[in-house]
C-alpha cells in the first residue's frame, strides 16, 4: 500500500500534543523549534493546562482546536499515545509523527503498545513515523516545517537525511556548518513501527527539493523492496548509507538499542554494491562524499589535474589518488605549452602541475582555467597554501567563475591557509559552491565517489539472463530427494543438477559396477577420479569415500574394490547412490569458490578464492540474487579472486564470461527453485589452459 | 662527524642577512616574523642598502656587526650564498640556515653551487640547514625564536616538526588551531645538502621539549643510519612520518620475485616497522595520531571502554574499534552494578555504555569515573551529543578532573556539539588537555596508534641470532662460482649453501650418472623429483628442466633419459653442474615465499603467500636485514600469510619457530656475505604434517 506521505513532510496545520511550558522539556523544546522556524502554516500546541505555550495556542485536546489538522506531533507518555491517535483519527488528522519513547525499544509492555499503535493506524489509513524518535524536518521556505527537539535549526540545503538514531540527527544538526552541506529534509525514524526507511526513499524518489538522500541505518526492513527501490531511485539520485552493527559487538549494541535485530553484515555490501548505493562506513566518509555530491556535477571520465602552488601536497595528492585508483591526467604537449607561457620558469608542468609559492592569484587562475579546458582533464583537485601573499579568496573566487564557465568538470578544493577560513566562507563567497576539504584524502575520497558513481551509472544493468535449461528435470530430481526424505543431495543428484543447468563440469558418469566404471575411464581418459555418491553422508572425503588421480585401468580396479570395502565396512552399502568416475582436472591450483546460501527471502550468492583459501584469505564477497548481468561483473571483480583470473606464471587466461554465466546460472537456479537454502560450487577449478571447471557439487533443500 | 645544532636551535644572537624593508619579500616576512615572536636574543638585520628594518639595526654585511652571531639566516640570492657563508665563517658564525632557492631543486648551475657550499661548511665546520628552506622555529620562551617566513606564529607545544616541504611547514602552521597540536621545534629540511632528517632525529633525540617527532619526508638520506638512529630514538618518543612519493614506481624488472617486488616504497614500510616508526600516509591521520600522543599516556592494555549518552553515535564506535582491532572491555558485574546505582534503568550497561539523551552531566562523570576505575577497562572514548541540555563543557570540565585522578588510562572524545566548540576550547578551558575529534574514526585511529607503540615497545628487541653455520664451506662455493664467472648459482650450488646455513630443505643428493640418481632416490624414497642445475640457465623449468612426482625407479630411469635428451638438444651438457634428484614434498598447497634482495646497501628480507599468489595477492612484506628476532616475527605477522600458518582443513599447523628461525638464518646469510644480491626461497611448502621446505633455491652474487 502507498502511503500518503507527502503531506507529513508538507502540511498546511501542524498540532504539538504534548507541548509544554517547562523550558527543557521535550514538548517546549518542539514549540520553540517550531516558531523558530517560522513554520508557514498553522501551528496549535495541546495541553489541558495551558491556553497558549510561547505565543503559540494551546488547546486542550485536538479535537478542541475546531480545524483540520494536517500532522499531529506527539509527545505526550507512551502510555496516552494510542489515545492521542485515536482523537486525531476522529477528527481526519491522518498523519503523526510519535516522539514519545517507552516503546518496543524498553521491551515488554512497550512492545505491544507499538503493536496496538500499529494496528490502529494500519486500520485507519493513518501515516504515522515513530515511536522514539526526534521528528522531522523540511527547510523549503515555503512550509519552514521544524517538529524535531534537536536544539539547532539546521541549515537549508539539498540533502534528505533519514535516521535510526535520533540522537545522530541532533548531532548532525549540531555540526552541520563543519559538515558543508545543507539539509532539504530530514526524518528521524525512531522504531518504524509503520513508516520505515524504504517509504522515507520512496517519499524522496521524486522531490525535486531532495537532490541526494542521506540514511544512518541500523538494520534493513525489507532486502527484496529495499533492492527494488534503492535500485531504481539511484538511477535518478546518490543515495549514501551508513549502516551500523558492523561488528558483532556493534550488532549487539544495536539490538539492545532500538530493538532492531542486525542483519548479517557482509550480505549488506552485496546488497548496496548491486542497488548502487554507496556505503560508507564512517560519519567523515558520509559527510565528504555528501558534499562532493552536493556541489559537484558527475565527470565525465576519471582523469584528474592536480593544481597546487607546493610541491609536497601535490605529492601527497598524488599519492592518495594512487592509493584511490584514480588516474592523473596525462597532460599532452599542447596544455604544458599553454602552462610554460603564464607560469613562471621554476614551475612543474607534469601533473601534479605545482605553480610554486610565488606565483600569483591570477596565474593560479589561468592554469586552473588551462587545466579545465583540456580535453585530457576531466576533474580539477585545486590546492592553495598561503605562504606569502595570501589569496585564498581571491582564488576562490575565480575558482567559482571557471565552474560556471566549465559546468562539466568537477572541482575541489584543499586550503591551508586559516583554521575558519572555510568555515567562514559561506559568509565571504555566499555564491561559492565548490567543495573545501580539510584535507587532501578527504577531497580525493569524495572525487573516487564521484567516478564510483559515474561508472554504476554506466555500467548497471538489470538484465537477469534466463538460460535454457531442463528445469522439469532438476523438478524430478528434487521431488525424488523428497520422497527419500533426504535433505542434503547426493553428489550425483548435485552433478545432475548442474549439469542440467549447463554449468560447466568436467566429464562423469554414474557406475553402478567395475565393469560401468571402466567403461566410463575409458571414455572419458586417465587420469579420473572416483566419488561415492551416498543419501546419508555428508562430508564424503571424511570417510575416504574420494579418490583422485587413477591413471589406469588396473589402479581402478584396485580402488574400486578398496572403496567398495570402506563404504562396506562403514555399513553404507544400502545408502549408495552411486560412484561417480569423473575426469581428473590437473595442474593448476587457481581455485574459485561459489555458494549460494539463503538468509530471510533472500539467495545470497559468494564468489571468491577457493580452496584453503576461502577461510585464511577472506577473499569472497556476496550478491543477492537473481544475479543481473551487472552483479555477476561486479562480484567477480569484488576481491583479489579477478588478479588469477588472467594469464599467470604459464597458466592461460580463463574465460570470464564462462565464469559469469555459472554465476549467473546458479542464480537462476536458486530462482526457480526458492526451495534451495545452500549450494557449494567448491572449489570452481581453472586448469593450465584457463578452463573452468565446477569440480563439485553440493546442495542442500 | 657529531655537528653542533644546539646552537643552531638555541642561539643568543641571530642575524637575517638579505633583510629587506620591502613588504611581502621574504626577506622582510623573516624580520617580521622574528620580532613579532619576540626572539630573547639579539637580532639583528643585514642589507647593504639599509641602516634599520622594522626597527631591527641593519648592517651592510654579519662582518660589519662587530659582535659574535650565533645563527645566520641567509635569504640572499643563489649566486652570493657562497661568499655571505665565507663572511660568516670569517667572523666565527658557524651555523647557517639558507632560506634561499636556486640550487640543486633547479638543476645545472644549482647542481654545483650547492655543492660547493656543502663543500665550504664542511671544511670550516660549518653547520648548515638548507638551502631552499622555510627556516627553523624554536617556541621555547628562553628563545622565542622564529626564523621562518610562513605567515603565521605557531602554537607552542611538544612537537618537533621537520618536513622536506617547506610548503607544508607553512601551511601547518596556518591551521594549526584545526590540528589542536602544538610545535616544539619545527626545522624545514628543504634540500638537506648537509644537515638532514637524520641529524634532526637526533638532535630531538634528549630535547626534553620536544616530546615526539613528526616528519614529513620524500626521501630518507641514508636507510642503514636510519635505521640506528630511529629504532634508538623511538624507544624514548614517538616519530610519526609521512614519506610521500608511494605511487612512484621503484621496482625495476629483476629476475627474482622479490626483487620485482621490492618497491622503494613497500622497503619503507618494513624499516619504519622495523624501527617503530609510526607511519601515516595522510596528513590528516598524522595529526590526529599526533593530537593523541601529545595529549595521552600510553594505555597498560588495549581494552577500550565507550561511554555515550546516544546511541547510534556508540554502535559506530564499537564498529570502528573493531575496525581496528582494539577490543571493547568486558564489562564485570561489579562495575555494571556501579553504573546502574548511578543511571537511569533505560541505560544501557553493557560496552558502549549508554547513558541515554536525559542523562545529566553529573551521571555522565560519574559513569566516566565508574570506568576509568575499573581495572577491566584501559581506556575511554567518551562520546557526547548536544540534545537536550547543553553539557559539553562541564563534561569537559569533568573528563579533565578525573583524567588527573586517573592518570594512567588514556581518555579521547567526540562531541558533537557546535561546530566551533573544539576551537573554542583551549580559550573556554585552557588547562584542558584531553583530545577532541571531529569524528568516531579519527579517535579510533588515534588510541589504535597509542595500542600499537605500546606493543611494540613490548615487543621489539635487538636480538639479531647468530646460527652455527659453516661460513668457510660457503664462502668457497662462491669464490667457485666467481672463478667459473658465473652470477646467478647454480641450483646445486644454492642448496649446498641453504644447507651451511641449516635451512629445512627436503633431502636431495647430486647426480652425476643414473645409477647416482637411483642409489640417492633410494636412500632418499620415492616420489623424488630431478631439477637440473646448470650454470648458464636461469629459468629450468623454462626449458623442462624439472621433472616431479617420479614414483618409481622405472619412471626414474626414463625421466633421466629424458632429461639428458632435452639438455642435449638444447646444447646445454657443458653447462651442467650435475642433476639434483630431490625428496618431492607432497599434498598440501600451503605455500608460502622468502627472498632478499640488496638495495642500495641494505638486503630487504622479504617473506608473505608464495605460489602463484607471490604477484596475484601481493601479499608480502619487507623488513631490512639483518633480521631481528623481532623483525622476523612482525614480518611473518605482516600478511595474510600468517592465516595458513594454523591448522587447516585437515592440514597440521606449522612450527612457526622454524619459520621465524629460517627467515633469520637467510638474514645471517646475506650478512655474512653481503656480496649476495638476490635470494629466492620459493616456494617454502608447508606439508599436511605442518612441515616447513624449501624446496627450491635461487641466489644471484
Amino acid at each position: 500500500m502507498e502511503r500518503d506521505l507527502y503531506t507529513l513532510m508538507h502540511p498546511q496545520s501542524v498540532a504539538i500534543i504534548g507541548a509544554s511550558a517547562k523550558p527543557g522539556s521535550v514538548g517546549n523544546e518542539l514549540i520553540l523549534r517550531a516558531t523558530e522556524a517560522r513554520f508557514t502554516g498553522r501551528l496549535f500546541a495541546v495541553n489541558p493546562k495551558n491556553t497558549e505555550i510561547e505565543g503559540v495556542p494551546c488547546y486542550p485536546s485536538i479535537t478542541s482546536i475546531g480545524e483540520h489538522v494536517d500532522v499531529a506531533i506527539i509527545a505526550v507518555p507512551a502510555s496516552g499515545v494510542l489515545n492521542v491517535l485515536k482523537e486525531c483519527n476522529s477528527v481526519g488528522t491522518k498523519h503523526a509523527v510519535i516522539i514519545s519513547s517507552g516503546f518496543k525499544e524498553v521491551g515488554g509492555e512497550g512492545v505491544e503498545m507499538e503493536q496496538a499503535i500499529r494496528d490502529f493506524a494500519d486500520e485507519n489509513g493513518m501515516v504515522i513515523v515513530g515511536p522514539n524518535c526526534l521528528g522531522i524536518i523540511n527547510t523549503d521556505e515555503k512550509y519552514s516545517l521544524n517538529a524535531c527537539f534537536a536544539p539547532l535549526q539546521p541549515i537549508k540545503g539539498t540533502v534528505g537525511f533519514a535516521t535510526q538514531s535520533g540522537a545522530l540527527a541532533s548531532g548532525i544538526i549540531n555540526i552541520l556548518p563543519n559538515l558543508k552541506i545543507g539539509i532539504a529534509q530530514m526524518v528521524s525514524l525512531g522504531n518504524q513501527c509503520q513508516i520505515n526507511s524504504i517509504d522515507v526513499l520512496k517519499m524522496w524518489e521524486n522531490d525535486e527539493h531532495v537532490e541526494q538522500i542521506l540514511m544512518y541505518l541500523e538494520s534493513i526492513p525489507d532486502e527484496v523492496e529495499f533492492r527494488k527501490v534503492a535500485t531504481r531511485i539511484s538511477q535518478k539520485k546518490p543515495i549514501l548509507i551508513i549502516k551500523s552493527g558492523r561488528s558483532a559487538r556493534g550488532a549487539k549494541a544495536s539490538a539492545s538499542h532500538t530493538g532492531s535485530l542486525a542483519g548479517d553484515d557482509t550480505t549488506a555490501n552485496g546488497l548496496f554494491a548491486s542497488c548502487g548505493v554507496i556505503r560508507e562506513l564512517y560519519l567523515r566518509d558520509l559527510f565528504n562524499t555528501a558534499q562532493t555530491f552536493s556541489k559537484c556535477v558527475l565527470p565525465k571520465g576519471d582523469k584528474l589535474a592536480i593544481l597546487t602552488n607546493a610541491g609536497g601536497p601535490g605529492i601527497l595528492a598524488a599519492d592518495t589518488a594512487n592509493d584511490y585508483s584514480i588516474p592523473l591526467a596525462e597532460l599532452t604537449d599542447a596544455t604544458k605549452e599553454k602552462l610554460r607561457a603564464v607560469l613562471p620558469p621554476q614551475a612543474s608542468l607534469n601533473n601534479p602541475v605545482d605553480i610554486i609559492a610565488s606565483a600569483s592569484a591570477e596565474q593560479y587562475k589561468a592554469s586552473a582555467e588551462i587545466l579545465l579546458n583540456a580535453k585530457e582533464v576531466d576533474m580539477l583537485f585545486a590546492i592553495y597554501l598561503y605562504i606569502t601573499g595570501k589569496n585564498d579568496l581571491k582564488i576562490m573566487e575565480a575558482l567559482q567563475e571557471l565552474k560556471e564557465k566549465y559546468p562539466k568538470k568537477p572541482i575541489v578544493t584543499v586550503l591551508m591557509t586559516t583554521p575558519y577560513f572555510d568555515l567562514d566562507l559561506p559568509k565571504l563567497l555566499p555564491n561559492c559552491n565548490i567543495p573545501t576539504f580539510d584535507y587532501i584524502v578527504d577531497a580525493i575520497h569524495g572525487l573516487s565517489r564521484l567516478v564510483e558513481r559515474k561508472r554504476y551509472l554506466e555500467n548497471a544493468n538489470n538484465n537477469v539472463y534466463n538460460f535454457e535449461v531442463n528445469k522439469s528435470r532438476v523438478a524430478d530430481i528434487i521431488s525424488n530427494a523428497r520422497i527419500d526424505g533426504i535433505n542434503q543431495l547426493t553428489t550425483l543428484q548435485s552433478l545432475e543438477i548442474f549439469k542440467e543447468y549447463g554449468l560447466p563440469l568436467p566429464k562423469f558418469g554414474n557406475a553402478q559396477s567395475l565393469k560401468d566404471a571402466k567403461e566410463i575411464a575409458s571414455n572419458i581418459g586417465y587420469p579420473v577420479v572416483l566419488k561415492m555418491s551416498s543419501k546419508t553422508v555428508t562430508h564424503k572425503s571424511d570417510i575416504g569415500g574420494v579418490i583422485t588421480n587413477i591413471k589406469t585401468e588396473d589402479e581402478l580396479e584396485f580402488w574400486w574394490n578398496r572403496l567398495l570395502e570402506r563404504l562396506n565396512k562403514a555399513g553404507l552399502n544400502d545408502s549408495l547412490d552411486g560412484i561417480v568416475v569423473m575426469q581428473q582436472i590437473s595442474g593448476s591450483n587457481r581455485e574459485l569458490v561459489a555458494g549460494i546460501v539463503k538468509k530471510g527471502a533472500t539467495h545470497q550468492m559468494m564468489f571468491g578464492l577457493g580452496g584453503i583459501f576461502v577461510e585464511a584469505l577472506h577473499e569472497v564477497t556476496f550478491r543477492p540474487c537473481p544475479l543481473t548481468d551487472y552483479d555477476a561483473e561486479s562480484l567477480i571483480n569484488g576481491t583479489k579472486a579477478k588478479n588469477i583470473l588472467g594469464a599467470l606464471r604459464g597458466n592461460q587466461a580463463t574465460d570470464v564470461k564462462v565464469l559469469k554465466e555459472t554465476l549467473m546460472r546458479l542464480s537462476q537456479l536458486v530462482t526457480d527453485f526458492p526451495e534451495i537454502l545452500e549450494i557449494d560450487a567448491n572449489p570452481l577449478m581453472i586448469d593450465e589452459k584457463g578452463k573452468l571447471s565446477v569440480v563439485d557439487a553440493r546442495i542442500i533443500i
